[in-house]
């Protein structure tokens, strides 16, 4: 399993050495605990669920709860399923977007729906919400007490339920086509860093952190979470690859509104304005408008704008964990928010 | 809010008029619960959960959560929050069934991705899913302790995993048409027993319910679902409502099977099981299909074996309650194992 977030070992010194080896055991355990949670070979629900899983992601979720766990003292060990249960959680909402999107593609392979069809596709999702919160509840079999683990699924609950809010508020602003940027920040603060924040927030939580910790983690998770989506939204206008084209043109297919173009819209008088809404309107060749879409966004600065505002949240980030005591794991989250707004994808 | 389960006050004597007035009660207390969680005039998710959980079905799930509360001896007012979210799990299930099936109609109105479209359905269901437990976790804030909070979370979890997995495996059934008995039995153990087992034991694990308590709550809970799916076939048969005449057209439509039909095609011989197989794959006309297999179904004595084996869970769930002292509560819960069965809607 390869993690974006293991690979500075060639780059840096003996102290990123050490983060990267830790990293990587953490993306193992995590891997691990999320193969054996779902057998490959089991029933055909257990069979959709492996696959929507393994081989995983960037696990930056679990990442983040662990490192989160471990900045509050904690055995991070213990804590290992709710991190296996933050990935799945994230993992049901992009088999439910890609149904919505249309989107075939996932990380470099057909997405569930498209593999194993739809209605499988809205079963399996929901299996891997509960199993979030099945998941939450293995912790406390490790030893977590039961306080800390009603506490987490309470706070993972209330995010979900914020994820959602914020996917149908972007349905709504795309569909409206009624969008400014304080609503669109509010948007990805729901349907993004709320699971961020849930991350850090739960591991903190379960660790044991003491209510001053636990509330400065879960504001890192927030503010990283936005710092996250808009850097995530500015690599449509930054790569060139293949992968992330497809994402941009499927981003123009949905109308979906990000931080650049908004900026732009804002930045760049009323017929600069007038033109990016004709090309997101528009019907002619996604490809073909995004070019013209991303020229605009460009000349506009609405690139360089959401660069400075994830770079923003990204400094904000690293500033709340002040209040945490010196450990790796609290210099690995700072390094998180800085490598966040460097990724190239 | 009307219940199914509160019409006996006319019919019986005292003893009933007391239970009818406690249902009553219990019923508004959810109702209201669940009408002032989601904003009717609020954000769009908000509006579609309030127009997808008010008004209420019958809110049988809640009150055995309330009843088996009771049942342990607890303050029912504490676990209102769950009994809403035992409901909203629910709702949150039958949303995205409807979007699987096809069906356009819910309790005598548009389905939810009727009236909203697939999209917005898909996310309403999830936000649901995850109110469920934010509803649970409400419970500890009514001086519930954490320590029974994080219990039923996670035995609703497990239930949940199991709700997605009886309806994956009813899915393979259908197409497989590979299906006999005891696949069945399994498959509505999983789908429908597990949501009756998770709210009757997380009332009892939050009312504080000793575990030998627990347990044969959570059996009971268990048995009645089975009761209730098998009793729910068998109104497709038995009743000639329009409204049922729809959901079964539904069943033939989407090639379900039910116990009469599996039984019917096991007591009557190969001929009678060959013409059941034709009919139900059939292409012809769903109501002459239906009136088709109807006909063989109750003639090859399908009807009456399943009606026998929904009245043994039935028998069998009122057994298990004999460890709990008598109290109103135990006395519903009995009375709902014997209405479950004997109901025509």
């Amino acid at each position: 399993m390869e993690s974006t977030y293991s690979t500075g070992k060639r780059d840096f010194g003996t102290a990123i050495l050490d983060r990267s080896d830790r990293i990587d055991h953490l993306v193992s355990l995590v891997g691990k605990q999320l193969e054996n949670s779902w057998d490959a070979e089991g029933a055909h629900l257990a069979r959709i669920c492996h696959y929507a899983l393994v081989p995983g992601g960037k696990l930056f979720r679990p990442l983040l709860l662990l490192e989160s766990a471990g900045a509050v003292g904690a055995d991070v060990e213990q804590v290992v399923p709710a991190a296996a249960g933050a990935e799945a959680g994230h993992v049901a909402s992009l088999i439910h977007d890609d149904i919505i999107d249309g989107d075939a593609m996932r990380r470099g392979r057909p997405s569930v729906h498209a593999a194993y069809g739809r209605d499988d596709a809205i079963v399996a999702g929901d299996a891997l919400i509960f199993y979030l919160f099945a998941a939450l509840g293995e912790c406390g079999q490790r030893g977590v007490p039961d306080e800390r683990v009603a506490r987490a699924m309470t706070a993972v609950a209330a995010a979900g339920i914020d994820l959602c809010r914020g996917q149908s508020m972007e349905a709504e602003l795309c569909e409206g086509y009624v969008c400014d940027v304080p609503s669109y920040l509010e948007m990805i603060r729901l349907k993004t860093s709320a699971l961020f924040r849930a991350a850090c927030a739960s591991g903190a939580i379960l660790g044991g952190g003491p209510p001053e910790w636990c509330t400065a983690l879960a504001g890192y998770g927030e503010l990283l979470g936005s710092a996250f989506q808009i850097h995530d939204d500015l690599l449509a206008y930054t790569s060139d690859g293949d992968a992330m084209g497809k994402a941009v043109t499927s981003d123009i297919a949905n109308q979906r509104l990000t931080l650049p173009f908004l900026l732009a819209r804002e930045l760049g008088g009323e017929a600069v304005s007038a033109e990016l809404d004709r090309q997101l309107r528009g019907t002619g060749d996604p490809a073909a408008r995004l070019a013209a879409v991303s020229a605009l966004v460009r000349e506009a600065g609405g690139v360089e704008a959401a660069a400075d505002a994830a770079r923003g949240y990204a400094v904000r980030a690293t500033e709340v964990l002040d209040v945490l005591p010196g450990t790796p794991s609290k210099e690995t989250l700072s390094y998180f928010a800085q490598a966040t707004v460097n990724r190239c994808g």
